[in-house]
């Protein structure tokens, strides 16, 4: 058995990991969309899909079974079956989420006694399913993007703490965790344990952490297709990218701060996998009535031989929460296996999954499923 | 100064390409669209672009000038200065382009007298540029599949000439380039030199060939899109894709049994790489406004977690002849590489620029660069 | 009390219709896609939603309950509770679909015969709901092109049946309701009453009659597109649509016979309102993984201004049943309305529900939404 | 003879006119794209098109040429031949383009001297061709919107200047064309005519005056395709729209006061056609190498029958300079009209060339167009 602790755990893309955990192990659902089922990860010593405890904290109420009926009956994004069907687990699964912790410009009690509320929450986790530690992973709202200096190396960051110093919620989760051993991945653009004195913390306790920004749509196809136009030597001259979507994300999204987070994470894969910076923008808009739908539209311009104009263009029509779930999925059990493994710090092997991939600079996607394959193959041998 | 020969030289790919070669030559374009002017080649020892000799034969009017003009001021694919400036270098290349010789059911003087014929022509224009040989690239309007039995090895393929069998004119052409130990790429879907009994000659004459069917855009981007929903775990249900043309080609792909073989030249890209067989189908439709502008709309519908079913749209709207002319700029310098370094045979590493690529398997794009990458690497130390 | 009788009346239009119906009745959805529930239509002395008695025929087995859950848990086109709320309904609507009669070269007893049959099942539907007529709608598979001759006259038909000679089905079952005083529409691309003869005798027997081919989705937006193009003197060069579908009318038109009946009533829209015929195609192709949805693309190339080129590309995702199924229930009660007031013979007025509409030239949908209009104005007074 | 005289003489949109206007006086190109040229309006007593006066002014340097020519070689909206061979025309319409006058925050000498600059400037141009009078349309760059109240009464507007209070440029020169009996049509979001105060002094003064903002592309198509989802009764839950240009027109939009006056012009259409006011959004965004081409798409997701979601999707590729031009001179010809009929005031009639129909709320295309030929018809008999 393994853990897996959702932070935002009442959201839309907790709610569709809790129906799909329980439709798996009842065998209600095949395993689509999940990279850990794939033949390439067969005998990588994976907990069974069956074998996963699950909890979570959420600010807001856990509305996880009204949420799912929602996703069901006005979305279409899940079964109305289904959800009837596996009921009984949604209604135990909201009963365990815990009142989350906000912290930063809008924390209470200060810091540090913030930081031992996590860490006692997670521990009362832990060993309600007899476990020593667990992975947790942040589903929460976009924070703002963080504009004051924290400091370097893990003793700094703990005085800062001790004296009263702020830190946002995501990152004051991510400390609880590797404190704990535990794994910590950032499945959003906030900025969670992307400090160096947090990898410090995790090296010193054995936890492993990873992030941020799962990878999910347009992102994901655009770091396919931006390598054709380089291997082709043709120039793209413009890439326009356009996103619509309705729900909560997109809520929060429609604050400009919020929004300006998640641009830096779109912002720089075009560069990376070019190696010039075309004219390139990514838009963001609330449109509430496509609910968990996300639509985007990309328009690239691209020059040719003797100058000649062409253009591509994509929409991708997908839902939010069924595209993410999976990978929540996959990221909590390959964590748990580094942990088993003895892996310490930073899972850079995980860039595939992810916008902002920490650790390594490669964004183009085959070239990061084979850096996930070759540590696979590598770590095969067992652990001294 | 390396010779090519184009067969189907008055089409609009070969009229870019004398466009191309001389605004290169005269410094009035950059090389965008060549993989060859890519860094990955630069050490490659490749021919520099102003000493390509060019020539080729056409079984219609050489009207080259007339139709650079029609694709600048009709089609708006080339510069109308541009082709100005170039007119002498088109009218000189026009002059030399000789009568086509046509084969298969149609052809005339029976098979061994228009192979002669044709090694006639192709010695001609090798001895005119001072070389005792050069490379000959099919650009031809794609022929109906070839459905009668040819004989296997090279022995049997001659006697069945002899006999007045017939072949496919695209057959014929490579027969004759490998008998003089040229290179020969077939751009076309039309058979080529897909035989083994043209793999085999080519090993005797020291020749080489590959092929076939230029991947210039619809395939190109979908064989970097199927790796993506395989890696994923997403399931493709069906692929749909059309193809609005106006130009020649798809005059010629108006007729179904044409069109038959550009099919099946897009068909089994997907199977390969996803592992299974989605319901796909490939249609294109002559449009004659169009000129040579094709646009490709693909409908990918793919069921993700938890049976949701999400989409993805493509709109690729390309000039045929800006798409096609550098590669085969990229395919004569590489294959006249290979005839200097004493190569002979099938260059399976060119895949990368073909639907169909001869002798290997891998569809994917991103796979078929990194083979390309390491034959040429690997090939840095001279050849014994 | 009105009655509707549906001819394929297990089909997934058939289905929707039964499902919507009895839904409207309880309640439990809004009148949502229905043209005679706009303010346009208030004092239109049209009956009641609840008041719609429905019965049919089909070829195939009855699976009506089995086909709406199919359109809820797969296609998703419905909700899955909803259809379980008015499953005792649909239930009911499926014992009450008798086996239908199959005519032309497949027909069985000889024409005469089926032709009473026909009429037969007719009556026993009307004289079952205490009914002297009713009005039937045609949403059989869409049959081949009928090529022979028919008589022109009302005499010269009924002759040609007492001989032997033989019609299509939906020419049958129109007849047959045009004898006993009905309304029949036929919202297929088939026969059905487009005859002379079928006119007469609907003016006999003060029946009335409407079609063909349901304007759905592709068509109908091309209606409103193309005479903006006329209106700005814009040149339209070609215009390329492609429909995707995967439920049993694709399956049918993957026939190329029925194709080319669909075709054909796709074909005349352009240069009726363009004033000239510019390149066009409309294309149908049957992915079965699409299920109820049809996906339709539309690539408008236009000449402008000093000879520049632009393009309009569209792409329509709807649900075929659900955009089919409340303009059967319009023509169910707008028919009824006729009969009502002693109108006889060809409704033209209803051209605005069709493709190929009887009976008027007119194309432009507000055109023909101005005409339906004007008919119900001037008929507000009372029939003498 | 009639004169034309434009405010943004040296913009693309001005000079494609210039271009357009020599080429088909000279018989170079047809004129496509230009309504007044419809069989519509073939007896409207319009001046001949070889009879245009063109003058104009600017605020930037009168680069005509150079800007045509960059028209043709990279944007590929206009042909490159055709520039050359207009180019005399070209120099002497740059040549008499005459500096502008700014007004409003970055007005100069005060308001009323730059009045009397404007009317000297127009009745210069006027008598240099032997005109009492011409028309003038604004294709100047759209100005931030104007928040500070202005009179409502002509004595009061005249006051206000007197008293040194500031305009925006578009309203004074609007101010000073219908001073002299000129006709005035504002092609932009500016503030232009769009006053009580100067509609008063049109009908003192015997001019007339129409706008605002050309309905060239994206707004063009939503005006007749949200009628249809009307006459449905399919109710559209979102519409959101995405432009992205790159001439100079996107780069004024990028500042967001412009933009607003721009989005305001284009947010009004949908609950107008609708009857409701469905989620929406109209963005804007600069793309620099997108040059002269706008690209629009178009999401509208809508709600058919039983609460089924479906959508339709858009993109429109358009040349702005090519699309705009036709109807500058279009209206210029209708104005002259106007004026040489005796007519005074607003032309609402207009309506179907605008975004933002002046004096009339009607914003559905095709009902436009009848309000132009009832005027075009009833206007027929001779003035009194």
């Amino acid at each position: 058995v393994q853990g897996l602790y959702l932070i935002g755990g009442s959201g839309n893309v907790a709610t569709t990991v809790a129906v799909g955990l329980a439709a798996l192990r009842r065998g209600l659902a095949e395993p689509i969309g999940l990279v850990t089922e794939l033949p390439l990860l067969a005998g990588a010593d994976l907990t069974d899909l069956g074998d996963i405890a699950l909890g979570g904290c959420d600010l807001r109420e856990a509305d996880v079974i009204e949420r799912a009926r929602r996703l069901a009956r006005v979305d279409r994004v899940l079964s109305e079956r289904l959800v009837e069907d596996v009921a009984g687990e949604l209604e135990r699964y909201a009963a365990a989420i815990r009142p989350g912790v906000a912290a930063g410009p809008a924390g209470v009690p200060g810091t540090a006694a913030a930081l031992d509320a996590v860490r006692d929450e997670l521990r009362g986790f832990a060993s309600q399913h007899g476990l020593s530690r667990a992975v947790a992973i942040n589903l929460a709202s976009t924070e703002a993007p963080w504009d004051e200096p924290l400091p370097d190396d893990a003793a700094g960051l703990r005085r800062h703490i001790e004296r009263g110093g702020q830190l946002p919620a995501s990152t004051l989760y991510a400390m609880a965790c590797l404190d704990l051993g535990w794994g910590y991945i950032n499945f959003t653009p906030s900025l969670g344990s992307s400090l160096p004195a947090l990898d410090e913390i995790a090296a010193q306790r054995s936890a492993v952490h990873g992030g941020r920004d799962g990878k999910t749509g347009q992102t994901l196809v655009k770091t396919v297709l931006a390598p054709v136009f380089a291997a082709r030597n043709l120039r793209v001259l413009s890439w326009f990218g356009q996103n619509i979507l309705g729900n909560e994300d997109g809520r929060t999204l429609a604050d400009p701060d919020a929004r300006r987070s998640k641009q830096r994470s779109k912002g720089e894969t075009l560069p990376q996998l070019l190696g010039y910076r075309p004219a390139q923008q990514v838009d963001i808009s609330y449109v509430p009535p496509l609910g968990d739908w996300k639509v985007a539209w990309d328009h690239v311009l691209f020059e040719g031989f003797l100058g000649t104009r062409m253009s591509l263009q994509l929409t991708w029509e997908g839902a939010d929460s069924a595209l993410a779930a999976p990978l929540v999925i996959d990221l909590a059990r390959l964590c748990d296996r580094a942990l088993r493994r003895g892996e310490r710090g930073l899972l850079s092997y995980l860039a595939m999954f992810f916008k902002e991939p920490m650790g390594v600079s490669e964004q183009g996607h085959e070239r990061q499923v084979a850096l996930l394959a070759r540590h696979l193959a590598s770590a095969a041998e067992p652990v001294p």
